[in-house]
């Protein structure tokens, strides 16, 4: 049978004038976009031009809903309430289905940004509140979320279809966790090395964990990233690598939870 | 032919912590309610307990976007763009959709708020991308505009179905404009004039303008409001009024445009 | 030698149009306030006004600074790092220090609000931080802080003044630490019962813990609430009782390192 | 007499992690930096590092205060009162003179962004309650007001100094205002056409109006980019061509109101 996987990229994480400088052809690499829903980033005019570019390059539309945190940029973990993450997730939601539909698109799936990711993937109350919000609005939304993190279990416990996601650019550890940015050698530089591992990811079902054990993981979707010095050159080497090993490489909504 | 008429009033303009004091009681007079959703007051919290407290007394469940002041509250003009009009209403809808589909009802009806009402009001290019935004979300959404304004006819002009709204408590000039607020009488404190004044609307159609003479006005649905010193009582007396005129008042979504 | 404390009360925590429900009454038995900086509450009119008040009650004028966190009013703990809370206070004051001089008062103390307050007591690095960010504005301000807290040592460390506050209504344990509200009797509700425990702190230096056991605490300020169903008695009878018991109120900066 | 001019540029205007791509050698050409303060632009952290970079570079410190719209960059004009935008103009000049304080240094003047600039230009309300709240923090602050405006008028009739500012990229009219950026002719484009304006100005206190008049009109600081194509290049060629035409270049508050 053959492997397929999906390449998700954070977009549309601009504001009212700023913009995150982004080159326009990683539309060209990845399948998946998820696009900022205005908490952390993304005001409405960001978001209607994301969307539309989103469309146009056919690329799946997805929600990217963070934390009420624009100064910080949804990567400061706040102690937030089950249900107020729930509501959170109901009010981003329904901001970008109301600008795919006007841009004559659906929303495939929903992606947490940033600490809301790590928090929910640690805290199975918060992982099961964003879900029920989620579940509340559109319960046909893939929720992507950190292999093996409660997040992920909740969507599935909850019924609702998840995505499996890896990185390229990170090293595991023994227990399929992510190696704390903090320790050295967490993040991968070398977009070789960063291409064998989601191809080993991919057609194996494994990866070599910083001690070298190889541990198994589920990999539906790949995060690359936008911005940086060389993201393109980035997405491009990836997306050739698991070509050239006989993965399919194909928007989630196409072929997960299709029976 | 019997007549028919909505009473609407503004709810969910709350914040956080902050609560703007209200009678729940409110609830029994109105038949459609206009929810904040987020930009000049309601945050999802708010706009969750909202919707269901509306959806619970069988009132309907309408949107109320503003302008993006919460410090001002959505009162003070922006010098905004038609195009930045429109995405912030797009979003603002696609929020309160969501919860609205959370709590299992639909929405039925949008009213923009505080200065946006106004600019639209007298703004022909701003009432066209307010219905552009409403269309793109849901052609089938009503529009609630002041009587004989651009959003009226604007909305009209797209072939959405619009409500003519009227004011119990403000007095008109003679070419069917309110009469500004820094006019003295312009409000009628008086309930039993305001009652009168809003009973001649709706069987006559004609209002009594400042100057004594009749001025024909379209009143499908009659702002009242939930806050302020007797509100409660301004509202039942208005609604009895009516009702003793023998005037029907039910939900606007239910009447209005359904042939 | 007699006894001297000052009892604090959080103010200005109102937001544009919101207000928090407050007796202005309170005024008369407290003798610092703590001004909401625009984070968590109080916008700048609001600002002014409430430093108005203030000094026009002859009530220390002291900043309230939050976390960036209007939604949650600042009540959310936050994954905030030592440099933004620095910047943060920095801010903060100089927005409040402002409204003093243009209401001819200056700024006696500061005293960080909601989680802010309470991270700043556990983790000493932000409590370094934020000492840090006033000394660099102001060194004669003082530092108001939980007894025994981070807060309070990093102040003193730094050579700032620094006040010991204590609450009325709250049950300690035999560390010295509060109760967390979410414990049984974390909160003294009997009024009586609290005014005994202030003036025990005051007159004598102890709490009589949860357990029973007496732990010597330094008290230099009671913090008092300015909204609740009583407030108003409850400050009144607090005021009361330590003046029965030989206390002199005043505001902290008329005696607080004052040699 | 020497001619002595003063050259300013708007800096600060990023928000947390977004950056309004900008060369930092824009400093070595101009003697005044005009600093977001967090309404239009320029959160905490993004104020501390441009006073200190602004310090560092011994520019003159001033605060560049906005209307309170991060979404529309304080372009947009409001309908904000006049005791709103005293309060929100004593608040932010509160907030940067805290971090000059911080930093060692004093803030020199002040210069409304975008709308607020422009409104001030024109109401005199607005522009009598912008000065007022000036004076309440500091009344020694340099008011940067377009030439001829009603917050040059304004500043000067309650007794502020103030800098009448003009630009070098700007066509005028016969009148001593600006054309509209809606006109054709409005921007110059050549840079030597511009500092060929801008050494008229100076040195013979004439512009030649867009019909061919000249005008008098009075030029303290010139308004220089920061960003845009070539930023650099214009500040160069215009500060080069002010001193071949013998004129000093000096922050303002060295020589302005200075007997």
């Amino acid at each position: 049978m053959m492997k397929v996987v999906d390449l998700n990229c954070d977009l549309g994480e601009d504001f009212g004038r700023w913009e995150i400088p982004l080159d326009p052809q990683i539309m060209r690499y990845i399948t998946s976009a998820n696009i900022a829903c205005g908490f952390h980033a993304g005001s409405p005019s960001v978001m209607r031009r994301t969307v539309r570019a989103a469309a146009a390059s056919r690329v799946g539309v997805g929600a990217h809903p963070g934390l009420p945190d624009l100064v910080g940029f949804g990567r400061r973990a706040m102690d937030i309430s089950p249900s107020e993450a729930r509501d959170d997730m109901v009010y981003q939601l329904g901001s970008l289905i109301a600008f795919a539909r006007a841009e004559g698109v659906r929303v495939t799936h929903v992606k947490p940004h940033g600490a809301l990711y790590n928090q929910a993937a640690k805290d199975p109350r918060l992982a099961e509140a964003l879900v029920e919000g989620i579940k509340e609005v559109d319960p046909d939304l893939i929720v992507v979320a950190l292999s093996g993190s409660n997040l992920y279990s909740a969507s599935k416990a909850a019924g609702l279809p998840a995505a499996s996601e890896v990185f390229a650019d990170r090293a595991y550890n023994a227990d399929g966790t992510l190696v704390p940015r903090s320790k050295p050698g967490a993040v991968i530089h070398e977009v070789e090395k960063a291409a064998e591992q989601v191809v080993t990811l991919v057609t194996r079902g494994v990866v070599v964990a910083v001690d070298g054990t190889e541990v198994p993981i589920v990999a539906d979707t790949i995060c690359l990233h936008g911005d940086g010095p060389d993201a393109l050159g980035f997405a491009r080497t990836i997306r050739r690598a698991l070509e050239d090993a006989g993965v399919r490489v194909a928007p989630m909504h196409e072929w997960l939870g299709v029976s």
